[in-house]
């Protein structure tokens, strides 16, 4: 695995397309070297997808024609690693310290991935080059990019993905030692907002008081995009927003979670935000949210440089919940900004990409499976959670492909992810490898 | 001059610490090759000041005791050249093009400053190595970043600059072929806002919802400073402001000036903006004004990142007009900030520099003789107008040494100060050679 967490796989930075590609090989070579067949490189690269990132796919359905098939999912691709300066080791130099393997990638996804592949040679190497059920793997290079490339291969091509399930890791566990399956996601769009004044950059004593400044308009629009309190100002913003059934809100409020340690602990602010009326678990799982991630442009050096950028961009995302659409969303979002540029300026709004919003059904024989095999491992019984963030293929798998999906994933709260200093418990990594030997062994039986 | 363009002398980036300091050793060489005397590098560094830049001091006082002393002031230093990809030649490799010299620092201020030289140089030459006025020179190099070097210098050792009237080119002429005394120019305050949310970089899509968002925040703070029409909202931030007399408001209404082309030519948005009932020279001259330069912090590579960061940064200034006084202003602002700050996060408020706001009397001998020597040289009468920039040290001139003080600029409206592009028009640069010549020996006949 350290090999693997070597390689800079940064998908949205086109600098490491060859990292992505290198890291893509390598798990090609490996799926073939523990024994899984029809091992290859999908490309998704396409006249509309340009630089996109190759899938991996390899499978193994030997088990007989009766057998399930189970459909393992992960991605090899991970999020940049800035800031730099605020690693204790190097993000690309797998380090070990108290139990936890330090590294960009550890948890999200590249460690998570790899518990499958250790699984599955555990039971070739344990059933003679045999699995207990039929295997496809599918693992990606665009889940931090939008994940666009194996979402058409999902339309396209579903047939060559058919299993009775699938098994994603790539979520967390609410807390160490409880073993958890996720079963929702919020979905996204993340978007650009560019917003232009002078033609070009213009020294502020000459022309402060007369010329546009595209940083005060893009504020004065980020200020009208929530309110105070944190919500949402886009019209319509919450119209298809779904409530969570009472009996999943009174399951979270039975979780053991403690805001003030969340705040403390996680957050490290002075105080929490969102919208009042909600619990912080409903705000983070069931509530639509909106973020800026930063705003590129003018002079960011240090010291003093009196220039009235010529633009200013703003990167906005926003996290939606079941039932909302994401382009309809973008859509009534785009208005919305475009109806409140202030003078002086003109603005773009650009949708960079998007993920649907998913409920998982917990009605059905594999998560009945996955959480007896937690519960032999983990000596506890499952709970079921939401995620704030997404995986766009999920949604595919569940609404294009019919697959019940299970998010079975075994990161800690504390894992730093899409963060400085991400990490791996080890003691997880086990468990997690633990428990799929038994669930692949449990649905095969 | 183009050796001395050469040198990326950028006073604010302390990587360019070295060749601020070998701009001032080749202006001090001039100096001394030209004829000047006790040419002398004054070491501005001190405990509170680090990384302070050395002033060049030069001086001819051989022309008799009760001649004419004449302070020739300039700055050898320069502002960043980002963006870099905007410029057509690079910024420190000067480049003639259709009569105009291009570089980072050819018209601010290394190119004006070199007027001076070349006019002693000439004089000097044509006297048999005398000249016909006592000269003294000073060069700065901390104009860009406040001058905070020289402040103390003529606070502390006034009497090494005593001169009966000091003559500044780092201003421009109203328009091209007229004659331009400056007598007015607009202070500032230079500050940072930061401001700190969660203890390190959060996932959006775990966090979103809960941790707060300090771009946000940022946003929504800005967007209280200004309202939608300019008008600066910190309490009492307009109280000081002078009008200016009735005289000067008809004297500007009679100048050639043009808004339409100066919307179109000069600034190219789609509107000019600023506070309504004031002319556009009213409002670049007279009127305070506050820019935003710059949001560091955050995600601002290419495609996307998902974090909410833990802090973010707005480089805010605000020019300042007769009689705001500086270190009274930013208090109020630094007030008002403190008090508009969004629940969840903690914000800094610093000031990096500032400079006092002047207005210059033009009842004096010296005005006169200038405008007789550009009228001899443009053929023009001189029109007085204001620089909607600061020249910090003017102020310390006019106050602390009482020395009546000619702002003499050559530069044009579209030299692109502070942006890319830079140039000076050599016809100018000639223009202005040949009026200091005539200026000099003028006053000191």
């Amino acid at each position: 695995m350290k090999a693997l967490l070597r390689i800079p796989s940064i998908s949205t930075l086109p600098e490491h397309a060859g990292d992505v590609r290198r890291a893509a090989q390598f798990v090609a070579d490996e799926l073939k070297r523990i024994g899984m067949e029809n091992v290859r490189l999908i490309e998704t690269a396409a006249t509309d997808h340009p630089g996109g990132h190759p899938l991996v796919y390899a499978d193994w359905l030997k088990a007989g024609s009766g057998a399930t098939t189970v459909l393992c999912y992960g991605h090899y691709d991970v999020q940049p690693a800035e800031p730099l300066d605020e690693w204790k080791s190097p993000p690309f130099e797998p380090t070990e310290r108290d139990g936890n393997l330090y590294a960009r990638g550890a948890v999200d996804d590249k460690g998570q991935m790899w518990m499958h592949v250790k699984a599955l040679e555990s039971l070739f190497a344990a059933n003679g080059g045999r699995l207990p059920v039929n295997i496809r793997v599918i693992v990606e290079g665009e889940e931090e990019v939008g994940g666009e490339g194996i979402a058409r291969f999902v339309r396209e091509h579903g047939d060559q993905l058919k299993a009775d399930v699938a098994v994603v890791s790539d979520t967390e566990m609410f807390a160490p030692d409880l073993p958890t399956l996720c079963v929702g996601l919020r979905g996204m769009i993340y978007t650009e907002i560019e917003v232009r004044g002078a033609r070009t950059d213009l020294h502020s004593g000459m022309y402060g008081g007369a010329a546009p400044n595209p940083f005060v308009a893009l504020a004065q629009i980020i200020s009208k995009l929530k309110d105070a309190d944190g919500r949402i100002l886009v019209p319509g913003f919450y119209d298809k927003v779904a409530k969570p059934t009472v009996d999943e809100l009174k399951a979270w409020k039975a979780l053991p979670f403690d805001e003030e340690h969340f705040r403390q602990a996680e957050v490290g602010s002075c105080e929490l935000t969102g919208e009042p009326g909600y619990s912080v678990l409903e705000r983070i799982w069931a509530r639509p949210t909106l973020d800026v991630h930063g705003m590129p442009g003018g002079f960011i050096g240090s010291g003093a440089k009196t220039v009235i950028p010529a633009k200013a961009l703003a990167k906005v995302s926003m996290r939606l919940v079941p039932d909302q659409i994401p382009v309809e969303t973008f859509g009534a979002y785009k208005a919305y900004v475009e109806s409140i540029v202030p003078k002086g300026v003109e603005a773009d709004v650009r949708l960079i990409h998007s993920g649907d919003p998913i409920v998982i059904s917990t009605d059905n024989p594999y998560v009945k499976s996955a959480t007896e095999v937690m519960r032999e491992v983990f000596g506890k019984e499952t709970v079921f959670v939401r995620g704030g963030g997404s995986i766009p293929i999920v949604g595919d798998f569940v609404r294009e492909l019919k697959t019940p999906t299970l998010l079975m994933g075994f990161g800690l709260p504390d894992d730093n992810l899409h963060a400085p200093n991400e990490k791996f418990h080890l003691a997880n990594f086990h468990r997690g490898i633990e428990s799929l030997i038994r669930f692949f062994s449990n649905v095969g039986a």
